[in-house]
Order: structure tokens, then C-alpha cells, then sequence
């Protein structure tokens, strides 16, 4: 029998298995600017990282670039209220690593994003960002407030 | 009564009240290019004032230049493993921010430092690191290992 | 007899005798995060560091905060137009460094920054910024473009 | 008659028709950490642009792992000496950059590497940077020195 999830490039959260969202996979080379004087990517880079997979994740499942979803789905944005990362092994110059990002759950108005960055097929580092769907209240547009994700928004990362 | 811990600027971790150590406390002003096209500071720069804030941690507690500290403990560093942020109230550009960074825990090789970034006398941003006490296998210099943190090293940081 | 150009804190720029603008002298530490694994800053970072030079001066000169700079002037900035750094020597981790930032020239919609990055005394970088006066076009003010810099502003920086 | 030069896919520097070297060309997308609050490509992001420039440049011309040059060719490395940047068209979040990198000129120690960033088949920069190839001094390994670049590094980068 044919899985369907795989063969749609989709994965199964581990916590949560009657939803499955799209996983998206990037690769990068780790850059002399990265590292630190120990060789090694310096940490704050690893959530630039994450960023960079978040952005791309987000291009792919909603189909629109990046410099225009915020227009396309009148937000603000969807700024990290809460960032995590664990490091497992050490990633140097020249590196050429692997991040797949993947929503792991959709709340009313927040979401999680899980990074995984693989170096040579091994996990070298996770990460975890808790983003929150914002845009500018209608009563006073100066005024930013979290607001519903649309629920196109989240079938788009193909909810099985 | 004078309270000793606090006129010798100690304060106690929430959680472990009988132990006591130094918090260092520092000042930064958020510069044009630690901000993002949201006018914020960028999440992984956060990370490089945790990173700030540990480092001056270390030269307060142990009274040696940052520069020297790998040298005059034996060691190549203290490394990340784990880190984490919540970003609780936005940070912008030309703000002058605080910075109050304390060792949480020390355990035999690894220790946690805890980051909360005030602004305007609000707390804007939290920080945990877990770092690793690493130096060299004496039998093989060419790998690293976590060694024992010294009973000298943590002693000054006013463990009282 | 006192120099009263030097008793000011002014100084005479090298190739015009007749202008003598404000420097404004600034120190920092040089972080683990800036460093690459030669251990020395990396390149990019010295043009953070002239950035900084030049908000600080700002601020000196106009004795506005740089958050509030483009409001009070009617300005939407000063980009860079062109930027260019001599690195002399090598500049560590946990060094102290001043930078000493002052406008050399200024034309009427454009101006140039010179830093000087010291290390314990000695010349380490120098650096030139050329910037342009920006302001919104009050027929569309979606466009932007270049503004005459107001004499005040000038004046501000302490020509004598 | 076949243009032989350009179908080997080098270029001839402008200034020095005798010579043609190796053109470079790679794309990267402005990610979100690398904008300023006004939206554009902060200065600084760029010379880490053009360094990734010239790693790959020198990874094709060589035909050596970035991380293996230093190794290979028994030197520290080749650090910048001098370093320039033209803005001439802002480049945004999300915009897909070109750099074409090249070395426009070989000296005894040193060497010149132009970078030209084109935004959409426009230019939006220029960049130069001067590098010194330094390995140690063999009487004393602790000390850098500047070393000649050997006819054979210079050779592969395809001098006609």
C-alpha cells in the first residue's frame, strides 16, 4: 500500500498523529561569518536559521513569497513569542546542513514550529519557535493584537 | 539587620532558595542593526545579549578578562547546549535596555545562566542557557570533553 | 594660550583647516559573537561598530535620541551610499576598543563619517561612510529621495 | 569564431584586458534577520554577502572544500585588508540577489576580489575587497606573515 502522507512530502507530528503538516527541507552551507573563534556556528546564527526555515516553510505551504504574505493575508506578521534550541553536535565552517521545519500545532491565534538541522545525515541541532498570528486592530490600526489564523491558512499546510 | 546578600549584591534563585549567587547587571542601547523591518530587535540578537550577559557574568564572578578565562581555568570554553527566550514586550531601536544575568545552578560540568532583559523597568525578555564546562581529554588533546566545573570556580560566584 | 577648538572637543579634519566639526568618541568590548574562527572580529561587524559611531554622534550633535532623530529633522534617514574600511591590525576577543566618529564633509544633501577604531592606543580600522539626507517627496510620499541638509543641523555639529 | 574565453565561462577584468579570470556567480534570498528597520539590506550584511562571494569563488577555482583550503594550500588564510561597498539601489526582504564575484587582480601577497550584486538584472552593489595571503612564519609558528600566492593558486582561477 502506497503511503500517501510520504509520498505527498507530508510528515506525522510525533504528539499529535491525526494531523499531518507539511515538512519542508532546506539546505545551507555554514559560512566563516557564522562561527565563532571555537570553529563552530555561534548559537544566536542557529535562529537565524530557524527563521530562514520558518520564511520558507511558510512560502511553500501558502504559495505566496514571502515578501508578500503579510499583504496577501492582512497581518502584520507572525512575530516568536517564545524560541528554543538544543545542540546536539557542533556544525563548522563550511558545513553543509540540512533544515527541516515543520508546524507541530496550530492554536487559535499561535502556532509551533519545529527545526531540525541535520549535519551529514546526523541531527545537530533542534529548535523550537512559538510565533503568534498578528495583525492591527480595525478600531485603532496603530494598535497590534494577535488575531484567529484562517482556517485556509492552516489547510494549506496540508492537514491530512 | 542588614541584609548581607543583598547589600554584597547576591540575590536567591526562585527555586533554590539556600543557595545564593551573584546576579551581574549591565547596560546596552539597541542599535539600527539589531532590528528587524518590524523596527524590533531580531529574535537571535536576544541571544548575543544573553551571550554578552554571561560573559560579563564570568568576569565579575571570577575576576579574570573574559579573553582569559579559558587559559587560567584550563579549559576551551563553556558551550551552549541548550537555550531558550521568551519574548515578552517588544524591544526597539534606541532603547536602553538592562541586562541581569545569574548562574541558576551549578551541577558537575554544566550549569544554567538565566537572562531577564528590562526595559524602561519592564521586563521585556527572559533567557536561559545551559552551558558545559569543556576542555581537553588530557590522554587526547585533539577531543574535547566536559570536565568537572571546580568547587573554586563556582565558589566565586558568592554561593553563600 | 588654550586651544579652545581642543578645550571644546573638537577637532581640525585633516584636508579642510577652515571646518572643525564635534567628534564624538565612544568605547566598547569586542564580543565572543563578533569574532570568527581566526579569532579576530569579523569583517562585517567593524561596519556595525561604524554604524554606531555615527548614531552616537548624531545624538551627541543634535542632543536628540537616535530613535527620534528622523521625526524631529522630517527625515525618513541617512542610508549609506558608500562605505569603506582599512583594517591595520587585528582586533581580539575582550578587547576594548574606542571608536571616534566625525563628519569630515558635508554637502548639501549628502555627508561623510570617518571612524577611527582604537586598540590600547594604536590605530586598528578606519573606516568612511558617505550617507545621504532622505526625506519623503511632499508631492508623493511614497517616493523618497534626497533633502538639503539644514543648516542647523550643521551648525549643530559644531563648525566653527 | 568561438569566444573561447566566455564559453570557459571567465570574463575580462575592465581594467586589465591581458587577464581574464574566473566570474563566480551565485544567488541567495535577503532573508528577514538581514533588514533593517527600513526595510532594506543593512550595510553590514552585505560584506558578509561579498565574503560568501569569495569563499565560493575560491571553492570553484580551486576546486577545494572552503573548509580545506587553509589545509591545502598550508596557509592561515587570506584576511581583508580593505574593504569597500557602493550602494546603489536598495535590495529588500525577500529579494533574490545575484552575486558574481571575481578576482581582478593578482599581486605577490595579495589580491583584489570585486563582487557585483544584481537585483533583478539590476546592479544594487559593488563591493571590493583586498585580502592577504598569510600562513606562518616557519621560524616562528606563531607569527603570521603575508606569503607569496603561488603561480599555481593564481593559475586555476583560469588567467588566459
Amino acid at each position: 500500500m502506497v503511503d500517501i502522507a510520504a509520498a505527498r512530502g507530508i510528515v506525522t507530528p510525533r504528539d499529535k498523529q491525526a494531523m499531518a503538516y507539511l515538512v519542508n527541507r532546506t539546505e545551507l552551507t555554514v559560512e566563516w561569518g557564522h562561527c565563532d573563534p571555537a570553529g563552530i556556528v555561534f548559537n544566536s546564527r542557529f535562529f537565524e536559521y530557524f527563521d530562514i526555515g520558518t520564511w520558507l516553510l511558510f512560502e511553500v505551504a501558502l504559495g505566496v513569497k514571502r515578501s508578500e504574505i503579510a499583504e496577501v493575508f492582512g497581518i502584520v506578521g507572525y512575530p516568536i513569542v517564545d524560541a528554543k534550541a538544543r545542540f546536539i553536535a557542533p556544525v563548522k565552517f563550511g558545513d553543509r546542513i540540512e533544515i527541516a521545519s515543520i508546524v507541530t500545532e496550530f492554536r487559535r491565534s499561535s502556532f509551533d514550529v519545529e527545526h531540525r538541522i541535520s549535519n551529514q545525515g546526523q541531527i545537530a541541532a533542534e529548535g523550537n519557535e512559538t510565533r503568534v498570528w498578528v495583525g492591527r486592530n480595525p478600531d485603532n490600526p496603530a494598535q497590534l493584537r494577535s488575531q484567529p489564523i484562517p482556517a485556509d491558512v492552516i489547510a494549506r499546510f496540508g492537514r491530512s
